[in-house]
């Protein structure tokens, strides 16, 4: 590219444009191959960008709000099919940026997964069951759930560039399908994908009739431009998938600014393999838990990041296995430039606070792409207890820590010292035998984690309504909340309203008398119905 | 008494106990007489009694995951008749305490209100579907709203003794139904009126057979121990009523340990009353203003705080009545002996941003009691508009602001710079003149208020399953929730548990294929039933 060609415009209320007074640029990168893709530069947003676009968002979400759900599901069911006409430009240039398989994860996995979570929330939306509406005849009063007013900041990962990306994912889709627009971040790892997926938005958006302000995308901005956004009057609530330290600055802007934020920032997804159970399948747990660590390189968020076991001979077993199976392991694609190092560094903090080293643990030497080898740790359940937090760090790559404990009291310990976490995974026999093991783990764990699972791995999110992507501090930002799963996910991007003794024909269509579909549940004084008033 | 009388002991644990370490002991008032209420003394805790308060609470939060709704339903309920057992007494010490009358207030309409509440909490607990069950039958992934896992505190406010009472008001009871201990901080104007209610409470927590630290309270703590509680990582949430500069300060504290706080700290509660109706009933809504600015003597979270009209001939009549009103009307009692002071304070705070005083403004000279006179300040819609912030603050106390807009347009703007506000009300005409002006003030409203209302005064929060007692930062710290209204309130104090694959019979009752009860509603697959699966 020629010096003089300008970077590739935003998406600033309802029309491609040139950032107004870009504070710099940048390209991406392949990680596969470790090239700058530098023909293509994309713009750091300055502050008048970001004031364009909370002013368009602002103005959208007033006529947002006027909207039946049909009209915001016409969208994200348009926007789908959208992506799918351009399946093809975006699973290019997705892998080009992120290193990650065409097939089947891009094309197969992760592309019907984005399209298929857009029309999830388009069905919320049309259904409007998500608003909860409420009438209490004999007080006349009325309640449902309502957009919040402003835009909201949704900031993607680097690891999903459609599923979790800023413009397509699951907190965008939740939070059109709330009704109130979004001001989406591109990630700089992908900021190709994420502008062909804009473009795909912004026609959907135009063909379905929202008003201009209702989408738009920047692709950077300094940190404290950023957060000068966070704390702006005019954003309603900011959601955000990415690592603790930057979901934590982004935490602290918007609590000082009294706004709500979403987040999702790290989670070690601990796995707990009860004695009997490897005693009964130890070579399988140990294929199943190096599968699902090395999966998309460890870079899930809810990669099984530690594994606890109680020591006896089947514990070193399933240690000896695992070491073999991740010493044998190929590494995979990090996304970054910047990741090698980050995951060398967190293995160094894993091995400084009295880890092991069992398998890998170093950047190849000799790799063409963004690589770290697979790698295992171990270390002693007392070890563990004497600095449960430094031992708790997340290594973004295919790192795996196994916590020996001396004694199952001892594992109960592990359990009672760790931190929130997205998902929390027991292990146990079919005969019986850890049964009791289970029942005084399970309590422990349940406060601890947003999703627990039975004799699996975490990795694998599925779209389903009874998901929790989520989990106690610090994995995320509030217990009660889902990134994933419609419609449970609409529900952060919320108000209660309330409706006193308003008259009959101003009350939105779900709190009228007359039930709008006849079909939309309502509690109507003390039960649900769909009955007309 | 005799000043080697150990101060009221305080519930921990499950028994009535010393504090341990006080670090000193305070005396309520009687603010109808001002006299010191002196022979009964309380302690100010020190952090020995709340960290043996968080362990006991902890131990409490595991045995209470394991409950029944059905046995936290029949502690609420028994709870509400040992209320009803000592009505007299609770009655007569409320009175002493806070000046409120007997009668109709304290007996025939805070009390029940408080017994009500505590009844519709346990029948949302027994009833379960607050818990919004949802089963995924084909990814076998089944989740529920479970309790936090940890013990809340609760900290009540000075204004209903009873209703929003740290140890029996509505976040009380929202957080026990939701299967949580509650640490509950009594209100230091009133101590004799919650210890009363603490032995009720003990006393139901016993018959029911909860854990010892279910239900636990202190009188009093010094303001950085309070905040050393909040952010201890043994406690789950917070509640919190009262005012901002408090509110905000354990808002900072909670938000800095990732920690869930609900707050309902201040509002002004706008009353808009548009042209036809100011033609058409301008005197009667003033004598609605007048009555429901002075009930309670000004101290209620929804009073009437701020009126706006457009500058007419019917607006300068409606002032007029305004000010004849007010002058006429007697002082209430206030709280405290600080609260005069401090509704000086903020009437002056008015008067420095430009209102002008047209009836009270000053402390009674010659009162027997704690009072302030009625007040009526004004000031036009450029002032206003000029410093929004400073006429917003809220006098809790016998005061209203009203502001004079120089035309329909400039009413919009001050709706455009009103706060987050727990009610916001619009008087319109009956005819239809008015309509087009509710139609352009609606949406700005909506957006900042909680609970919209029609031809009605904010005061008088019914306890509806539709009533939304939250609204907007900063009237509240989060959008989405309400502190009154069973069971949208019990929202506030649970967890998402998301249990994915996990063996039938570990699953919790509400989750099982056969539903336990045969009408709780689930969401099945996508749609609301109560069948089994």
């Amino acid at each position: 590219m020629n010096a003089n060609t300008p970077p590739h415009p935003i998406l600033v209320d309802g029309r491609w444009a040139q950032a107004s007074a870009p504070t710099g640029n940048f390209h991406a990168y392949d990680p596969s191959t470790k090239q700058a893709l530098a023909e293509r530069r994309y713009p750091v947003s300055g502050w008048s960008d970001l004031e364009a676009m909370l002013a368009a968002g602002k103005r959208a979400a007033a006529a947002m709000a006027r909207l039946p759900g049909a009209k915001l599901a016409e969208f994200l069911d348009g926007y789908a099919a959208a992506i799918e006409a351009r399946a093809d430009a975006l699973v290019a240039a997705a892998h080009q940026e992120t290193g990650l398989p065409v097939e089947p994860r891009l094309r197969n996995v992760e592309l019907p997964r984005a399209t298929g979570q857009l029309r999830q929330a388009a069905q919320a939306a049309r259904d409007g069951g998500w608003r909860r509406p409420t009438i209490d005849t004999k007080a006349n009063i009325r309640s449902q759930l309502g957009p919040l007013g402003g835009p909201v900041l949704v900031i993607g990962p680097n690891n999903f560039p459609f599923a979790f990306n800023g413009i397509a994912g699951g907190d965008f889709a939740a939070a059109i399908a709330a009704g109130n627009p979004v001001i989406a971040k591109a990630h700089p790892a992908h900021p190709r994908t994420s502008a062909l997926l804009a473009e795909a938005a912004h026609e959907a958006a135009e063909a379905a009739g929202l008003p201009a302000g209702a989408v738009q995308m920047f692709f950077h901005v300094e940190p404290e431009t950023g957060l000068r956004l966070v704390a702006d009057p005019a954003l309603a609530a900011v959601a955000f998938t990415g690592s603790r330290p930057g979901g934590m600055a982004l935490k602290a802007a918007a609590d000082r600014a009294g706004k709500p934020i979403y987040l999702e920032m790290s989670s070690v997804n601990p796995v707990f393999v009860l004695p009997g159970a490897l005693r009964e399948r130890g070579a399988a747990i140990a294929a199943e838990l190096q599968a699902s660590c090395a999966m998309g390189a460890g870079q899930f968020c809810t990669k099984p990041g530690i594994a606890v076991i109680a020591r006896d001979e089947h514990a070193d077993a399933f240690v000896a296995e695992l070491q073999k199976l991740t010493t044998a392991a190929a590494p995979g694609v990090l996304l970054t430039p910047q990741a090698p190092q980050a995951v060398a560094d967190a293995v160094t903090g894993l091995r400084d606070a009295g880890a092991e080293l069992l398998a890998g643990g170093e950047i190849p030497a000799d790799a063409t792409a963004h690589a770290f080898q697979p790698t295992l740790l171990q270390v002693s359940g007392e070890r563990f207890l004497a600095d449960p937090h430094a031992l708790q760090s997340e290594a973004f790559g295919p790192v795996c820590l196994v916590v020996v404990a001396d004694s199952p009291e001892q594992l109960q310990r592990i359990a009672q010292a760790m931190e929130g976490n997205l998902t929390g995974s027991i292990y146990s026999d079919t005969g019986g035998a850890d049964d009791a093991a289970h029942d005084a783990l399970e309590p422990i764990l349940r406060t601890r984690v947003g999703r627990l699972i039975n004799d699996k791995m975490p990795t694998g999110v599925a779209v389903s309504a009874a998901m929790n992507h989520g989990g106690p501090y610090p994995a995320t930002g509030h217990p009660g909340f889902t990134a994933v799963g419609m419609p449970a996910a609409l529900l952060r991007f919320a108000a209660l309203h309330s409706y006193d003794n308003v008259r009959p024909q101003r009350l939105p269509p779900a709190l009228q008398d007359r039930n709008p579909t006849g079909t939309l549940p309502r509690l109507v004084d003390g039960e649900w119905t769909t009955r007309d008033v």
